[in-house]
């Protein structure tokens, strides 16, 4: 059978996690579409913020971020909103992630369909972010939410942070919203017998890659308060690149510094079945492997 | 979406690897049909097989097998039939592995509603072997497979060998057929650093279930000989009881004695992604890991 059909992943961030109602409604385009998968969301009280993880074709997932970016506007006020969770719009950030027979480019094109749309439509202020940045100072996302809401009416006034869809004003209710391509995250944290956050701060220096380490790799240290342990907080920002058996591998070398020991790890959220079974063909050692010979299917619970 | 729907797999083995228009004709009722996906096929001059692996809906595999079932009992003679692999029909063994939804006994069922309509169709008997098996005798497809082709006619008359499907003999053409129900194998190989055949064996035998090993691990040496080295291949007949990376770990330790390291693995054709994922959530010691984390699909090349 023929294996052409697209697929893009986008995960949309919206900025509610506390009214489950309201996130339903938002979430409602999402469900019972021919072409466009729910796979996983999620809502956290304190970041007041919902997660949302879609798969599909996509002009289909296209359709139904789009209605979902229209109801968010009409539920959420941000100038009402508070959460830990940095954020400077109704729908914070609209990221597509190419999945299947599509490339980088193919999902830049699609994070500016959508941008363009939802100013035209909506008369939301957008940012192309990551590989959809207009300018290298936009890609990280951390830098154009800087200011949040709160202080994106002014900064957009700059001429160097004026939207790439809108004019010099924000959303009076939605703010702006970052919209973009990247490659797949993975949140993978790796766990030591320590009750020393410094010890993983340094770990964590000497893996990610602004200081020094791994090229697709970001990383801080995390207390575990109630398990008197820290660890070592990542994202692995393309696994087809920096695999995670070199980061933690790398890891237990930099912990022998500190007579610590790596206890385990946790994967946090969803992951692409490729960035384990690399690993797993790493660590057997298995010659001349292909995905091509993985079924994808699942016995165990 | 709801994710109800049932799938099964299906590793039929022909009697055919030498004239490849046959195989063509033969594995023609699997391809372009509703709720049937060819997924891989591969033939072998030397055996004089074709190993076939379908998955998709009981029902529409059903019909597809009975099919191909036809067409092989009109395409081979066994009575012409050379090659090394053991076998004792036109269509040798026609395995069913329930792979989504569906219990172990639904695939015997399967198996058996698909013994029954081979006899009453084409007058083809059946022996039912593993989980199908009508008696432990029958479960091991070598012991069920012993005297062959040329000796089947002659086994079937002794009341202890009676197809489960079928009267006092077989097919003239088409010989017999083991039809059954099984869990997914697993064909994986550990590649040692020395060119010692006898080290290899010695090495299987501890690490296998029949002489005192792993539970669900089959195993034998293997010379490489373009290599100059040797290896320990295996079959894991149930990956989800017995882990790959346990018998790795064990094979490395076992292979400590004789002064000889392993160097490498192979894995034969497909093998079902949780296998590896399981490898690797055990090597980096992932904590309270689910396999709802994971994303069926693939980046990589």
């Amino acid at each position: 059978m023929s294996n052409v059909k697209k697929v893009v992943q986008c995960v949309p961030n919206f900025s509610e996690g506390r009214d489950l109602d309201k996130v339903e409604r938002i979430i409602n385009p999402f469900r019972g579409k021919e072409g466009v998968k729910l796979l996983d969301y999620s809502t956290d009280f304190d970041h007041n913020r919902a997660v949302v993880t879609v798969v599909g074709e996509p002009e289909a997932v296209k359709h139904a971020v789009i209605e979902a970016m229209r109801i968010a506007i009409e539920e959420i006020d941000m100038t009402k909103h508070e959460g830990q969770h940095p954020r400077m719009g109704a729908i914070d950030v609209v990221p597509f992630i190419p999945i299947k027979n599509m490339t980088m480019e193919e999902a830049v094109e699609l994070a500016k369909e959508v941008g363009k749309e939802a100013w035209e439509k909506y008369n939301l202020p957008i940012f192309l972010y990551e590989k959809a940045a207009s300018n290298p100072e936009r890609e990280n996302l951390a830098t154009v939410r800087k200011g949040q809401f709160e202080g994106m009416a002014e900064k957009v006034k700059a001429p160097e942070w004026a939207p790439d869809f809108g004019n010099g004003e924000i959303h009076p209710t939605a703010g702006i919203t970052a919209v973009g391509a990247r490659m797949p995250l993975v949140a993978f944290n790796v766990n030591l017998d320590s009750p020393t956050l410094e010890i993983a701060n340094k770990i964590a220096k000497n893996v990610r890659h602004l200081s020094g380490g791994l090229r697709y790799c970001k990383g801080i240290g995390i207390e575990l308060k109630e398990r008197g342990i820290v660890q070592v907080s990542m994202n692995m920002t393309d696994y087809t690149k920096t695999a995670l058996y070199r980061a933690f591998e790398l890891i237990k070398i930099e912990a022998r510094r500190y007579g610590v020991n790596v206890i385990g790890s946790e994967i946090i959220g969803l992951l692409p079945m490729e960035a384990l079974i690399d690993t797993a063909v790493y660590y057997l050692g298995v010659e001349d492997f292909s995905m091509d010979q993985v079924l994808e299917y699942r016995m165990m619970e």
